[in-house]
């Protein structure tokens, strides 16, 4: 061992302890006699000392030394006289008597420092580099500790974790697949899992009863900002449960996080049905740390020649607390943000409700004083707050007013990312209708359970059925989802009717689950998390980049090894393909 | 939940309480006017107990009832007649009140049994149901336990779990990679790890300083009876320690799980270099359970004019203790063993040790009694004991004797599955020489570091270079293999001069690598365990297919889900490949 302690751990009760450290230098400071050295592990940072006087050939030794060189060194524990106090090795030093430099380093392309100056390309190709940062490592420990407590939760209650395979079969519903040619088989592909969900409902059937994995998963998707092609699921499934089971458990899991690892007490999870998030919020994943619920006032808008409220099918309102002085230039800058082309809004009205009580509008013309007085009683707005307000397509507007909401939450510093808000949305939609196709999808997949109440109207009214499905909602971000599973054949014969396929391509495509749902399927359902999200809420992070040790740019590109890349003709001919690029 | 109880808890303590339990229907018995239903679920079996005259319809329901059938009872928990004293539940049964039939069951093509009726392919096709059987699920539950355990043993010293990539570039060195075509980068491909080597080591380059993972990885390989297309490593990797820190952490792992899974002792390994274990076991992963070491006879058979010695450049024996009244029948037995193709001996040399101390060979004509004698003692062997000889050409005689020394340890039942030996075999040659080629190849991979006491050979004779490599053996087994790497790059370019890359082609293969050892690479090691394997070794298991939920076989075809298969033309189109099938 090139050491016996750690950067980290030396404090004032070490004090005349000989010592054996080895690390990277941080930072080399001359000053005069002395020189001082910030000597860096991934625990810590300790001071080394030198002085000139005592050890010259030492001294001239460290001088040499440049930013990132790994040395060993050996020496006594020493209070300091200037203490920093913002760090636990801060009192005290190293006297050093011994140096061994174990490797040079050539000057880093960026600063290695909690705020750094090197910008996002550079830190991505030098990754390895950027991952010497504490703000960067301090994710990856957080989402080891998350993934660690995960398991212990779930094994304390009888999960096993089960490895389900990565090479496995192409399913042509659902996003695209990655594939992988087989130089066994060839003409044949192997596709990379977008889920486990097969196999983790096949293990249900086979008994294993409380399944869990935490489980790389694929999808070759176009790449938004927040989209990885490679990303982490905690995967559950549980047999002879019901919905409400399922939550509990997993309400359980998430509490047991927070405490464990942030300390963080939550109290029971808010439920919110979707019909309810999308009518409060206009969203199926609310951000609940603010109330600014939606008010409906198209009733109290009728019958004023307004044409743009009478020609909506929907009035909305929310009532921004506080913002009566909001000044004209505030009030455009809104009318900018939901003009803006991604939430497409053609205009924002406002009523001033004014602290001496008078109430004023961006439509004047149209309402009087008294009609304004009807909204904001509506809006349980009081004097000095500000009604925003957006007409429109129901399900536009919403969506609209959503933005707009967050936006005000924004401002008014209302989305603090050390509250946690946890809700759980249910009762989703079983199904979604495409117009252009004329045809049903499954809002979640085609094995999930309707409502037992509602099985009735999958002939009768399809729209209007109920799926035994949920969403796990942190501060307004999707951390997990799930369903009950259907696990009756004749239900899911009914189901995949709905959904038009015909019986050849159901067995064509599900055949092997609908062979293993008649010899003796529990009823089970289950639930995933996106590992890679979960940990960026617990990080306070916007973007789940930082939560992955190499991740890949907005390309699928890692830009670090630099891959994907040419293979050799011979690889390609190998496996029976050929590659006829584009370009 | 359908259940508040499971089928493998209640005893005799629990007589009289009301349960409900949930599970699968393993055996129905009709004696006359009472029918038992034996319930399964994960947890064990509980018999339930139907009274024809108490309860006319209930009986009529069970009567229905078929193998597999998933059902729900309620019932009073009484104390059985006959007891079963072979399985926890024994003492008791259900006196059922209440039965729901959740879900039918078609008659599974095989019995869900300890010992089935189903052959491997049925079984493989409909693996959930062999999944079903103790057989199988047990063995999957020591491998959650095994995980877990590591994870828990790793954690607690300070070992972060780090995710890498797995879609990464392909490396032409090496073992063939599966490749995965990019849709965004056309013409472009990634591969799949066939380990996280390169991540890992970067990961120490950035601080992390004790890395662990337990991950899939690749290999497109033909398939051996045990080898499987992907598998499971326990992949670790440690900074600023010598070859010594990373025995004794792993041996400590071990350990621990021997102790936490199997309540066994394990006492400190045993150590042995290549060349010993190539020397007394003419192997180097040899299966310490029982002696039987090989020992040298050339010396002592010289002069006699018996060519097959005098031609040979080896003569190795080994003592079969007891063994001197083996039948004319069973020495040609053996003969035959060592004979066939895969061993490819030409025969075999056998030396009777009498009870009476006379001794008699197969070479009589060569050798007198004396000479034989003196064999005898050199082997420590003792009336009753047979010699068996192998002379040969010295690599390939000693593989062929050690097959024969396998062959009869599990011959006289010394290859115990109950019994543990552990081994490090360590100082293994850092190269290999391709004679056809004549060049070098890394025995282990070319970040490998030599002994240090060995560096200056590598220009004098790099056929003589130690490395600091090691394997653990367990019986017999490789469990896991690893090294100290070059962190040095001046060593580095050396090696790879030594393997004969052209600065050019260490460059464009491993150039991240490479770049990211200039910027304070720290001194690191590791290894990585086949957690497959070290599964089946606790589970007593020849092969690793059992310890797998859902393996391929030899094609490498998963053939329950029917993978890998034919995808849509539009598929490949949309990737930028197409595939030109060889049949």
């Amino acid at each position: 061992m090139y050491r016996n302690r750690t950067c980290g751990e030396l404090t004032i009760a070490d004090v005349n302890k000989q010592v054996t450290l080895a690390g990277w230098v941080a930072r080399v400071r001359k000053m005069g006699g002395m020189t001082f050295v910030d000597l860096r592990d991934r625990y810590g940072i300790t001071q080394l000392s030198f002085n000139q006087e005592v050890n010259h050939d030492l001294f001239e030794q460290v001088n040499k030394l440049g930013r990132e060189w790994v040395v060993q060194v050996i020496g006594t524990v020493a209070e300091r006289s200037s203490k920093n106090m913002n760090i636990p090795t801060g009192e005290i030093e190293i006297i050093v008597s011994e140096l061994t430099v174990l490797n040079a380093s050539k000057t880093p392309p960026f600063t290695i420092e909690t705020e750094t100056d090197g910008g996002d390309d550079i830190r991505m190709k030098y990754r390895y580099l950027d991952l010497r940062r504490d703000a960067v490592r301090k994710n990856l420990e957080l989402r080891h500790k998350m993934a660690f407590e995960t398991r212990r939760y779930l094994d304390e209650r009888g999960f096993l974790e089960v490895e389900t395979p990565v090479l496995i079969a192409s399913t042509p519903e659902g996003a695209r697949d990655f594939i992988v040619p087989s130089r066994m088989n060839p003409g044949e592909f192997y596709a990379l899992p977008q889920s486990p969900q097969l196999f983790k409902q096949l293990l249900m059937v086979s008994g294993f009863d409380r399944y869990f994995q935490i489980v790389k998963c694929f999808r070759d998707e176009d790449l938004r900002a927040d989209r990885q092609p490679e990303f982490t699921q905690i995967d559950c499934e549980m047999s002879f449960v019901d919905q409400e089971d399922v939550l509990n458990m997993f309400e359980g899991l998430t509490k047991h996080l927070f405490k464990a690892i942030k300390g963080v007490e939550i109290p029971d999870f808010e439920r919110m049905s979707y019909t309810d998030a999308m009518k409060l919020y206009g969203s199926d994943k609310p951000d609940t740390r603010f109330e600014m619920k939606f008010v409906e006032l198209k009733d109290l808008t009728e019958d004023r020649d307004f044409v743009v409220f009478d020609s909506a099918e929907y009035v909305g309102a929310i009532c921004a607390t506080g913002c009566a002085s909001y000044t004209r230039k505030q009030v455009d800058e809104l009318t900018d943000f939901v003009k803006r082309p991604q939430i497409g809004a053609k205009g924002l009205i406002y009523v001033r409700y004014s602290e001496d009580s008078s109430l004023k509008s961006s439509v004047d013309k149209f309402f009087s004083e008294d009609d304004l007085r009807k909204w904001a009683e509506r809006c349980n707005a009081k004097p000095g707050d500000l009604l925003l307000i957006l007409p429109g397509e129901t399900e536009k507007a919403q969506k609209q007013l959503c933005e707009l909401r967050l936006e005000m939450g924004a401002r008014l510093g209302l989305r603090d990312k050390n509250i946690y808000k946890c809700l759980w949305v249910t009762d989703f939609p079983l199904l979604e209708k495409d117009e252009e196709l004329n045809r049903f999808f499954a809002k979640h997949h085609p094995f999930t359970s309707p409502k037992a109440e509602d099985i009735d109207m999958l002939d009768t009214n399809p729209a209007a059925v109920r799926a035994s499905a949920y969403d796990m909602i942190i501060n307004g971000v999707e951390i997990g989802g799930g369903s009950i599973r259907i696990h009756n054949s004749e239900l899911q014969k009914k189901m995949f009717s709905v959904l038009g396929f015909s019986d050849e391509r159901a067995e064509e495509q599900f055949g092997f689950l609908m062979d293993a749902f008649q010899y003796g399927a529990p009823p089970h359902g289950g639930i995933a998390f996106g590992l890679d999200r979960f940990v960026s809420i617990f990080a306070g992070l916007d973007s789940i980049r930082d939560c992955i040790a190499f991740p890949k740019n907005n390309s699928g590109r890692d830009v670090m090894i630099d891959a994907p890349a040419k293979v050799e003709k011979e690889q390609l001919d190998e496996l029976g393909i050929s590659s006829k690029p584009t370009n």
